[in-house]
């Protein structure tokens, strides 16, 4: 069934009333009509079952069959601090990530990024970005949309590890030299409910002095197997790891 | 360094001859000089590093300097039968599966196939998918190149299901219901070195009709977490799951 996320104000007790890109997918992409039935969620962790109910030009309304009880969020809050990378990789890693169960995704700049984002192409960026995981986050039956975050200067990110409760950076040295032993022994650590922070170099990986910045600011260097992944690989490998350890295997 | 596979006949004792495509990136793109050193596979499990003695226009004439023991192939032996997807989605299968340690990739047609191959365009790709995966797996540093096999039918793919030691499918319907204990428990049982076939819907998923006689010629149906991944997400997810399971819990 269709899944829409929908601004809680939209949602009432009884009724949830779809506005914007999403009235038109429904009624001229999908042509549903008064009757058929879709899930909305309002990014806040209420999901219902909703029969359409009168179609407008610019609104479905809608009437909440029942309430819908589910768990598709991951138990573990990773955000996926990702290097900018080039072309249009950095919006197929928020796809990927975003069905994998990313909870936030932050563009950082480091030395080897050959993209440099001014603020306003970040910002233009970001938006696509936005409707990127939200499209995501409703084709893979996600609770929630995850953030994405304004990008931020290296230095920055040092500084905004201090919020998260686990640091991990995926260090493709790390996989060269046969470190296979640090990401199980983190994730078997981890209790449901932490967050945890992921940082992934660009094309041209991270430098030996950023890798030193990020251990002394609290990350711990990760070998993700014995291959080396590109960067728009690291992600999806991270999330299908922590999403088997937590979500399978227990 | 840059790795480059070599035909074992290229490859003597003490010498390596590189020849066609990588002999012309050596020099004209890595515009590498005697002297420089680079790793060469023979693709059977002979890696080398060795030092350019000679640049011809055809021809990079090597000494081998070292032979290099790694160990970058996953434990498990796992061919990703792929229902064959829209447009140039296959190829980023085969190149994140290379990196993610898959031995072969079989493209298989089912009833939800939106594209159809005949004969002369299932070899073409084919040959265009043997370069993606050959190159992924210099990119990613493994010792074997996957293989690629020919593309069949849902009925060819039940017959084959027999050369396997486990069969899995990845079915949505299974992440719907919240199924989440058999990937677990499948790779729980697995021994280092079996074989095992994952088949995984196009676009549009496999019928329950084909799930069920999959099940009859024992696959095993698994959940793939509480999210409903798209099919090129769902082949990354089993090869990262299985990466961890075995490369690095262990």
């Amino acid at each position: 069934m269709q899944r829409y996320f929908v601004s809680p104000a939209d949602m009432t007790d009884l009724s949830v009333t779809i506005t914007g890109d999403d009235a038109n997918h429904i009624a001229k992409v999908m042509r549903m009509e008064v009757g058929d039935r879709v899930i909305c969620s309002d990014n806040q962790g209420r999901v219902a079952l909703c029969e359409i109910k009168q179609i407008e030009r610019d609104s479905i309304y809608t009437s909440i069959i029942e309430p819908i009880e589910e768990s598709k969020e991951s138990p573990i809050r990773v955000t996926i601090a990702q290097g900018i990378p080039k072309g249009d990789k950095l919006e197929a890693i928020v796809q990927k990530g975003t069905e994998l169960g990313a909870q936030a995704f932050l563009p950082f700049s480091s030395s080897r990024c050959i993209v440099k984002w001014d603020e306003k192409k970040g910002q233009k960026k970001k938006q696509r970005l936005e409707k990127i995981a939200k499209e995501a986050a409703e084709q893979s039956h996600r609770s929630r949309i995850p953030y994405v975050l304004p990008p931020v200067s290296f230095k920055s990110l040092l500084k905004k590890a201090a919020d998260f409760d686990y640091k991990i950076v995926a260090y493709e040295e790390d996989a060269k030299i046969g470190e296979t032993q640090r990401l199980a022994k983190l994730l078997n650590e981890m209790a449901p409910g932490v967050s945890v922070l992921c940082a992934i170099g660009p094309e041209g990986g991270l430098s030996q002095q950023e890798v030193d910045e990020l251990i002394e600011a609290g990350f711990i260097s990760c070998g993700l197997g014995p291959r080396i992944l590109r960067t728009e690989t690291a992600s999806s490998y991270i999330l299908s790891a922590i999403s088997y350890h937590f979500e399978l295997m227990r």
